[in-house]
């Protein structure tokens, strides 16, 4: 017995009571998205439901009283080619609403269980992980202060016949009832268990489902206006009592990957020259390989002020194809992408399947200078481990091939750049004052980064610490691990 | 005789002056992107050749002296689902750089040219609105403060089948050499013929072609370094000279259209409820046939304050299918908005093909309440109705139906609207200190308005003036008229 075997598909609303109902409702409404706007709250809602079930027509109910200025409808259909190429909740991450904004999903991301498993093809995870990765977005977004609603519209297998052979009436229509749809109606069981999996494994607290029984037209506007108003609500009258964000626990560090650092570790210029000729060619070839077997890779790189990271990144790229790659320098947020989650600008710049991203400062921010200068909350940078692991592993199994290099050098070393940086005049320009205050502050960037080290060093997606007090051994570092790293990964995929 | 035939193939550097030379172009280089990003100036590069002329690896020695945080690269292939389903120029038009910033294209616009003429069934229009378009988009970034620098690299056929030969060579980059290639190869002389007229057609006095032999690799490095460094250079000068901007001659208007507005028009509510349910019975039918036969459909509305708007597209959407429509509001620009052309932001919003896009405010604020308001210069909004109208030109040209409505009220109506907007609780929201403020401007907006609707009025986008005094008129104005059009325009149409 299912959950949605207990709604009652003959509840309906009488005409009269309907309107004086949604006079009330609307009104309400209205004020409600204007106060949510004002406190900063984003809303998600999901219609989900069976084929003519109404989800199109609800949501345009919703819009008729929404200020458009704050509302964003998404319909999701098959993928297009560029989401083919990225994982499956791409497209997902980086449509989430800013904050203040409502963004309605006219299906969502919970297609792919219903296609998946009705439709093999296109299966591409095991569906313990195609779970994992939905729950663990909607929690993302609710730890981050949004409100996701979720309404799953119920009909019975006949009244759905009933409107589909209305539509076919229709000759402006007809051809919107297809014999998809047909099969669909006759399969009605089939599909209700695996709609019935679905929501059982997705009801969580922190995103219930709503399921709304929608044979009567009145019934089911009634109960999705006063739902949202309600959870809306909830999470406004929430907001004031300054509830206190649940607590992080973590478990405590165990061992400093920084330690284990030999920054002795050099090359003469004569042996670099001649590895950086050999590298830099074989990433050429290599990455002709990626782009012919689509494969996606990311290569992140973090490290101390004046580490060389820039320098590093030319000599990796230096002689690949620009084609199939891009350097994505991370500097601090602008309005935009600081009134959306902090993940948001980075899936925006994801990879797709046959290229190279290669991130000069990432994510990483998050536990780093957002922690060490107070930009972001304690709670919020706790949480950022968590968050980060899990993008980086829902990258992973979706075939995205990941690199973390922290390029390190010791505080004497740091000076000498400095030091140097001021002296020569086509350097200037390099070195500012805020290089200068981050300095002072050493201990505490080496504490939030044996942290990051310690808990973002995953199977998935480990660290490489390169040693950069000699550059040139750095450099060939990083090149002999992409490279090496890519030449075994490529063997093993088909 | 055409201008390639005059390069110089044989055109060589010695490599101890190459290297002496290139080191200072370096520094110059890195120099004059960080002067320019301070001033504002955004660059586009434009990398045009024959097939293995070198056109990757140029631009990687380009990126290896560039900040990578001002500097977007951007490889024009064939024309994704996205693409195709808008006009050719949006996917350059979205990509402009911000001020500031350097973007490359590894091939760009001028594809279109060689493609559709050796290729024709990807020619979509007549090559000289293909052209128009092109020059068009160039003069504006130039008018907007954009450098625009155009390589064309040369190498004869001998040189090109050398290189396909290397390239096939290697095992790992074999694949790269096509068939489609070699038959280029084979039609080296064609294609000649195709570029020359290309070359011929867009080398502008804004945007001139800069010809590189680039047989031998260090004389084309040398050229392109120098090119760019020149014509940079050309701009920050003329940029401390405050050389005036081309003043724009515009003829007087010679009639005013709103002096036609009869206000006095009206509908009782009776009518109004049975032709409002006519239409937009109609309007949902419409939808579907337009989302079927690939239609994309512009929907501008711009009015006073207190006009109806709002209410007024409200009604027009009551019963359309929230996946074939999106209702764009247009409020102030935001900090990206402002770093790009004024027309960026409704590039990025320009329906695709099959659906409708509907503007609440639009790209007419520029003559409105930016030349009112003092935001744009007087240069700059005279200019505008030129760009305007090419926009919308093109939009016309490659299959958009557009719609522009200007809601009308008269002074005394939008008083007695601003005071029932004071009077009750829940609209009081909806009028601020600002409209009283524009009210007082008044016969300066009016002025704009006559003006913008004499010179924007155009055979493929005409204005229709929505009487609003009495809104039940104006509902169904708009609907009767995208009714009506867009029956006839699909009737018309294969």
């Amino acid at each position: 017995m299912g959950l949605l075997n207990a709604l009652d598909l003959d509840a309906k609303i009488e005409k009269s009571d309907y309107q004086a109902e949604m006079e009330k409702l609307e009104i309400k409404m209205g004020q409600l998205q204007r106060k949510a706007w004002e406190r900063n709250v984003p809303i998600t809602i999901v219609f989900e439901g069976w084929g003519a079930s109404g989800k199109g027509r609800l949501i345009n109910e919703l819009l008729q009283v929404l200020d458009p200025r704050g509302v964003k409808v998404y319909s999701t259909q098959a993928p297009n080619e560029e989401e083919l190429r990225r994982p499956f909740m791409w497209r997902f991450w980086t449509k989430i609403p800013e904050r203040g904004r409502v963004a309605i999903y006219n299906r969502s991301w919970y297609s792919r269980f219903i296609v998946e498993k009705m439709d093999p093809i296109m299966s591409q995870l095991p569906s313990d992980k195609a779970y994992q990765e939905v729950n663990g977005f909607e929690r993302q977004l609710v730890d981050d202060g949004h409100v996701v609603i979720k309404f799953f519209l119920h009909i019975s297998r006949k009244e759905q016949k009933k409107r589909f052979k209305a539509l076919e009436k229709n000759p402006m229509t007809a051809w919107r009832v297809t014999p998809y749809d047909w099969k669909k109606n006759k399969q009605y069981e089939s599909y209700r268990d695996v709609i019935e999996e679905m929501l059982a494994r997705t009801d969580s607290d922190c995103a219930p489902w709503h399921l709304v029984p929608a044979q009567s037209w009145r019934f089911a506007v009634v109960s999705v206006f006063e739902t949202v108003i309600e959870v809306v609500e909830k999470q406004l009258l929430a907001l004031t009592k300054k509830t206190r964000a649940r607590a992080v626990a973590l478990p405590s560090i165990s061992h400093s990957m920084l330690e284990t650092s030999d920054l002795s570790k050099a090359l003469t210029r004569k042996r670099y020259d001649h590895l950086r000729r050999v590298y830099q060619k074989r990433l050429w070839e290599l990455e002709h390989d990626v782009y012919r077997r689509r494969q996606a890779v990311v290569i992140v790189y973090e490290g101390w002020d004046a580490a060389g990271k820039g320098g590093n990144i030319k000599r990796l790229v230096r002689r690949m194809d620009p084609r199939g790659y891009e350097v994505i320098p991370i500097a601090a947020p602008n309005d935009i992408e600081l009134a959306h989650h902090y993940l948001w600008r980075f899936w925006l710049k994801m990879p797709k399947a046959g290229h190279f991203a290669i991130f000069d400062r990432s994510w990483y921010g998050r536990v780093l200078v957002e922690r060490v200068e107070g930009f972001a909350t304690q709670q919020e940078w706790q949480r950022a481990y968590r968050e980060i692991n899990e993008m980086e592993e829902l990258l992973a199994n979706n075939g995205t091939l990941l690199f973390k290099f922290w390029i390190d050098i010791d505080k004497e070393e740091q000076l000498r750049r400095f030091r140097d940086r001021e002296k020569v005049a086509s350097k200037q320009w390099k070195i500012t004052d805020e290089d200068w205050r981050n300095r002072e502050k050493w201990d505490q960037y080496r504490d939030a980064i044996d942290e990051m080290l310690y808990r973002t060093h995953t199977p998935y997606a480990p660290w490489t610490i390169v040693e950069s007090n000699c550059k040139l051994h750095a450099r060939i570092k990083t090149m002999k691990t992409v490279v090496r790293t890519l030449e075994k990964h490529l063997i093993k995929s088909p």
